[in-house]
């Protein structure tokens, strides 16, 4: 006997009950800390095989210490759709930043199997290991094995306790030869969506439960050194000082300008170091970091140029030396269109209004990943005052229903257009 | 026989050959640092004990460690003219930086006893030793001492090393007891005058070889703290900031702008300390230290209203939470007025144009404890590049020539006016 599929509250309260369970791993009492091959993340492993076994799926610990689960469609080693996200979680982390989108893809199989309904491809869900990049200088490693573009040099890596990633994964069970094997051919995943927390406050701030990435922002980073001239602050006059910090805040001002004038852009000076450092001595030199993102590659070209630009301008107004070192410069990954489509139609099927609000993703994600594999999509869900990393990351239980209400509906809406 | 008096230039050569000899005594061997009550500081008093003695001036280390020399007027005890600076140094200090201005006392008393000139005043040369406020957290003691308030806590200060200042004084030959005994009776003292590099680039910009302090500035200082929010840098938009470090690099700028609007202000931001402090994350706040001087106590009133209300204005625009903390409230120290146009009458007299610069100080010196006591003025000489409190510290001979020329007028310009 089927059962109809389960409401967006069931949903919710199912996954707010699941969270708890799998939260209860984690390398420090008191705190959600889970990271990427520890034993709280064995642990985890295997509380979400089980619990992928429980909803009807076929479940395995892989090699680099994914969680993967698989239900066959109509021909038995054929195509997939995968919902994704991670199990490993940042040093006092929330209870949702990957562990909800793993717990997601369990429900939504579980709602599938119990609703009697029979899909035209395979479904997989899979709990990535190695997305924070906390524990090793590695990121989006697990994800990166399955799309092909694992490099090997990665297992050399080692922890702050100078333990090598390939000695960890062998403490944790993995296997480091058996890496190469988990990459997937291309074709043979038709969809990768994941589910996670916004990790920003735009929803609320929006009133919308959910939101569909366009995007996973490009991204720069420059080191930015301004050298004025050191001088006691009673006897230089204002007007021969060459002070680095001025010329640095007028710069930092501009950054910001630079970055509210582009649509969907944003501009961050995040580290900020004076020297000499003194009440009474006008700074000599500063040093600044540039963080910059944007949806689109083209954004982030004219911003660096804009920057460029207006920073020289000050530099040679002030009479000061500038350097602009970029240090990170990474395109933006564009969620695919189809499976964004999908998701909106989720999003109307799921009660919504049926105009989901789109939304670039700021931070790096698996689906960044495995976008170089097959199309992928993200959903991500109202998070309460914008607040991740941190034990206060929280969302409510039915905006959780929601999200993964639209996940289902999402994958129906693929079956249907298998027709 | 008696001579002519000297010119600059021989002044000049004079000068610098006794900094040579006076800059021998260090406490670090390559580097000039002679920190007050050092061994090296009682070495360099007793040559500076000798050089009087050689100018024909009586002379004692006193009870504080100061170096006086006198030579009698018409009347034993009367009243005197008193040139002074202070022999102590910061660490890898500047040659010029005080020793000049002792070293200028000296050679004028030689020049007007080799002229055979006769003042109706006593004319005294004193070396204060304790004026640059780094061996001890005090500040001009040995100048308050004569000007009547050394405050007695002082002695129980102590060094980096623990030494108590009454120690370290006992250690050097000083008599911590014989203090109060210093002080100078009201009257007694009919002028102070003292040379000192300029420690700014004020008098190169301009072209002028020396210049009169107007005063010696009032100064305030605060500690600024801004709060705003800490967020992701790449998910946080910039709309839905509440950046701590735009908010303070606004406030910044506006300071500066505040300075540069007063006639002979500055305002300096000299800490700015960021928190977290990662590439990747808003600042959610910032400490930063406000300090700002003028000739003029009222001028000072005004910036402190301004930068209230501007740091004000900009915290509520941008949503943070602004604490302004004011910890040092010194007041100006006007120099005497009389005494200046001496000074002006030895710039004339000297070779100069006859309109001697006029600039206020935006440092500390011993004329300011020394106005608490008598009419106190200043002569300041061109420094190089404004470069000062470093080995860089430079000034050209003949400079020293015309300011020690200029001294050695101003103190007969005096003599004229008892007549």
């Amino acid at each position: 006997m089927t059962q109809s599929l389960p409401s967006a509250a069931v949903l919710g309260a199912r996954a707010f009950a699941a969270l708890q369970g799998l939260n209860r791993f984690t390398d420090e009492p008191g705190k959600l800390t889970r990271l990427y091959l520890s034993p709280s993340h064995r642990q985890a492993a295997e509380w979400t095989k089980g619990a992928m076994e429980v909803a009807g799926l076929s479940a395995f610990i892989d090699a680099a210490g994914s969680v993967q689960g698989r239900r066959e469609g109509p021909v038995s080693g054929g195509p997939c759709v995968m919902i994704g996200s991670h199990i490993d979680t940042v040093k006092d982390g929330g209870r949702f930043d990957g562990n909800l989108g793993v717990v997601a893809g369990i429900l939504v199989a579980q709602a599938l199997r119990d609703a009697g309904i029979v899909l035209p491809f395979a479904l997989e869900v899979i709990a990535f290991g190695d997305e924070e990049n906390v524990r090793f200088p590695t990121h989006l490693s697990t994800s990166a094995a399955l799309a092909g573009h694992y490099d090997p040099a990665w297992l050399d890596s080692r922890d702050a306790d100078g333990m090598r990633l390939t000695e960890a994964l062998v403490a944790f069970g993995g296997d480091p030869s058996g890496i190469p094997k988990l990459v997937r051919k291309p074709g043979s995943v038709k969809a990768y969506l994941e589910l996670h927390i916004e990790q920003g406050p735009v929803l609320e701030v929006e009133n919308e439960p959910v939101g569909i990435v366009t995007a996973i922002n490009a991204q720069r980073r420059a080191r930015v050194r301004v050298t004025g001239e050191a001088g006691h602050a009673g006897t230089v006059p204002m007007s021969l000082r060459k002070d680095a910090l001025t010329a640095s805040a007028e710069m930092a001002l501009a950054l910001e300008a630079i970055a509210a004038a582009e649509e969907q852009a944003v501009g961050t000076v995040g580290v900020f170091t004076v020297e000499p450092g003194a009440a009474n001595v006008v700074p000599g030199s500063v040093t600044f970091t540039v963080d910059f993102r944007s949806p689109s590659n083209e954004t982030l070209t004219r911003m660096e140029a804009a920057i460029r630009s207006r920073f020289g301008e000050i530099a040679a107004r002030r009479g000061v030396f500038l350097d602009i070192a970029v240090y990170t410069n990474a395109p933006a990954v564009p969620m695919d269109a189809g499976l964004q489509d999908a998701l909106a139609e989720g999003v109307a099927r799921a009660g919504g209004n049926g105009t989901a609000r789109r939304l670039p993703s700021g931070a790096a994600h698996d689906a960044m990943a495995m976008a170089a594999l097959c199309p992928a999509a993200m959903l991500f869900v109202r998070n309460e005052k914008g607040i991740s990393h941190s034990p206060l990351e929280t969302m409510t239980e039915a905006d959780a229903g929601i999200a993964i209400r639209v996940m289902l509906e999402a994958v129906l809406e693929l079956a249907r257009r298998e027709n």
